[in-house]
């Protein structure tokens, strides 16, 4: 404990004023609604950018409209410690998705400097504006300009309305032509540090106020297309049918128990569309979508052969022809066991006999892509009800106080292994 | 064997001919459309009245649009026995679905006629025009009015342009104001019979060219809808869940499994959508079609009851709330017993082995509306690949010829019964 650093209470209180400031800014009045570069974006960056600087940080929106809010540490334009997150949202989504890693971050480096705590690396902050890639076609843009990888495709990406990111860039203030500039050098970023609302309900169940990720999930999705023959739901016998249904729901339920067969592991058929789709027609092909998720990449390759094996053995029981397509296929993001260890320093002596309970990220978030730049980690906060992306999201001021309390203590821990 | 009737072959020559003259109407060219009161259904009207007068019966196109052809007994108006099938279709449907049985009744009452044979009853051959019930929300109309139970809303019903029945059946040359005359007394049918091609494969299966109709198979039709939790697909760990989707699942392959416990029943899943419906969220509700049917009013209602019982076992085991709502309880219509001992007796004097193989009918047909008025029986043709409601039904001209032969062998037993 370092006794000058505010309390969990008060830091939770003052998060909770801070998200009530920041979250002002919608584009849907009644709900919260903040898509990439949108107007209510613009409003929440400027808002942003100030509190940064009432923090203590110098502030800027950058060219592909990220808040980045630095403090030097001793030595002029060295190395950095961030703790970033984002402040665009999903359509009528959740007030701390996000938000609350930012309003963290600021929390901490006015913390510190109120402290009197001098850091032997620069602290920045950073609020990234397309982590949810909503608007547009794009996977982690903001985050991906920083780390060096923004895919100059994405520019040219148009959302539902037909604009181009890159004029919506433009009209937002940013700088197509700025962007590769944002990348970091290699080496120059120690660490990049993310607190963010769990979006599932493993803390909530298990009672822990927070949780640090140990990875964030390979995923593998695929589109499986079953075909066996329509018929009339009264005059074919059922020995004699082919039901694209009853074997895809076969094939649902072999994913189900598959996926619990694995720990960590989950699998999920989300969409399920019936041909042609009538009371009384026995359906002659039903396509669905199969989403896996496991912090292994192992674990992810042997679900995805067993998936292809009893599938396959189903649809040859039933008659039906079977079609699996993956389209996804993303490895595993280990998070940085140094700071992973960090931060259960931080939850150690942040008191409240936190647990420091480990798990993986199911959902994919910007610290993905900046631990292609640099080490990086994040830390879970309980979700309520563990719901996410809906309005029902929901935390108490405790858990966002004692989160960043722990946050203050690893950044602290950070700077002592300095020493 | 009557030596005077013509051979199984020349009649599936003549009502294939036949078929190829009638199914020139259709109301969308290329396919074979042809709804109720539709200018194609005028036209096909037409073309079966003179068919009719060419085999020597008096025809008229009735008030509700459906062709009537008689040929009086010896006793003028006295007691009738009916041939009828229906010639609307659904849309891009198959060349036999109704328009078969019309054609086998009027090449039936040529070849009496031409065979010399004089029948102690009057012979009458009908064409109904509403047994797709695809335009207009009726059910069996045409039929119904003959057997004095039409609707009166029906002819308020609207078609999906908005054209009420009445009008349109105006605009076809018909009469709503007519339609209560056409009851037929009770006691003045003595039979009706209709020959059908069979909508599924059963006949097929068997290697059977005809079968005989034992009942028009008891059906429910339920919605159901089950409603678990909505989460995301990559944090919500598979213990914590509540799938709506893999709940449903289950069920259906509980319906599956239930119907195929009892013989003759069928249960079909036929529509499923899932709420929200997207690769990466846990479906938090599915709402699905049930239908199930069986010849047996009381193994019916014993599926139903199996049906309730697992669903909820299900649903409290997944967590997940359950609603069954039934909106559709049509009793078994059973067949006539005489009637299919003289569509037996009909087989065996046709020669070529047939087994007269019994069997339900899954499907409505004009015999389920006739049933309330006089005895009726059916006699199925097997349908090649057991495809009904598509252009890719199909049958052989031999088991057309060979149905029709049946038909005429059991019309003369009728006969021989009367004496």
């Amino acid at each position: 404990m370092i006794p000058n650093l505010p309390s969990a209470a008060v830091l939770g209180a003052r998060a909770f004023a801070a998200l009530q400031g920041l979250n002002r800014f919608t584009d849907e009045p009644g709900k919260l609604t903040r898509l990439y570069l949108s107007p209510a974006h613009r409003q929440a960056a400027e808002w942003t950018k100030g509190a940064m600087e009432v923090a203590g940080l110098s502030a800027f929106i950058d060219a592909a409209g990220s808040v980045q809010g630095r403090r030097d540490g001793p030595v002029p334009g060295g190395p950095c410690v961030i703790i970033g997150s984002h402040i665009d949202t999903v359509k009528d989504g959740g007030r701390f998705d996000g938000n609350l890693g930012v309003v963290a971050g600021i929390l901490a480096a006015q913390a510190l400097r109120d402290a009197g705590i001098v850091l032997p690396f620069a602290l920045e902050v950073v609020a990234f504006g397309d982590e949810e890639n909503v608007r547009f076609p794009t996977h982690l843009s903001t985050s991906a300009a920083l780390a060096g990888h923004y895919d100059p495709d994405w520019l040219d990406g148009r959302d539902a309305e037909g604009t181009r990111l890159a004029d919506a860039l433009v009209a937002f203030g940013g700088d197509p032509s700025g962007i590769a500039a944002l990348a970091r050098k290699p080496g120059s970023v120690k660490a990049y540090l993310e607190v963010h609302i769990e979006q599932g309900p493993v803390l909530e169940v298990e009672g822990e106020a927070v949780g640090i990720v140990t990875a964030i999930n390979a995923q593998r999705r695929a589109r499986v297309r079953v075909t066996g023959e329509a018929g009339h739901a009264g005059t074919v016998p059922m020995p004699l049918r082919k039901d694209a249904l009853t074997a895809s729901a076969e094939m649902a339920l072999a994913l189900e128990s598959i996926a619990a067969g694995h720990e960590q592991a989950v699998g999920t058929v989300g969409t399920f569309r019936v041909d042609p789709g009538a009371a009384n027609v026995v359906p002659g092909a039903v396509e669905f979508t199969v989403d896996i998720r496991s912090p292994s990449n192992e674990t992810l390759a042997s679900l995805d052969l067993a998936i292809r094996s009893r599938f396959g053995e189903i649809a040859a029981r039933r008659g039906v022809s079977l079609d699996i397509a993956f389209y996804t296929n993303a490895l595993a993001v280990p998070m940085d066991p140094g700071l992973q260890e960090a931060l259960a320093v931080g939850a150690a002596r942040a008191g409240g006999n936190l647990a420091a309970r480990r798990l993986p990220s199911g959902a994919a978030h910007d610290a993905m892509a900046m631990a292609s730049l640099c080490p990086s980690a994040m830390l879970f906060v309980r979700n309520e009800k563990g719901v996410s992306h809906s309005p029902l999201e929901n935390m108490t001021e405790a858990d966002a106080g004692t989160a960043i309390r722990v946050l203050l203590e690893a950044i602290v821990e950070l700077a002592r292994r300095e020493d």
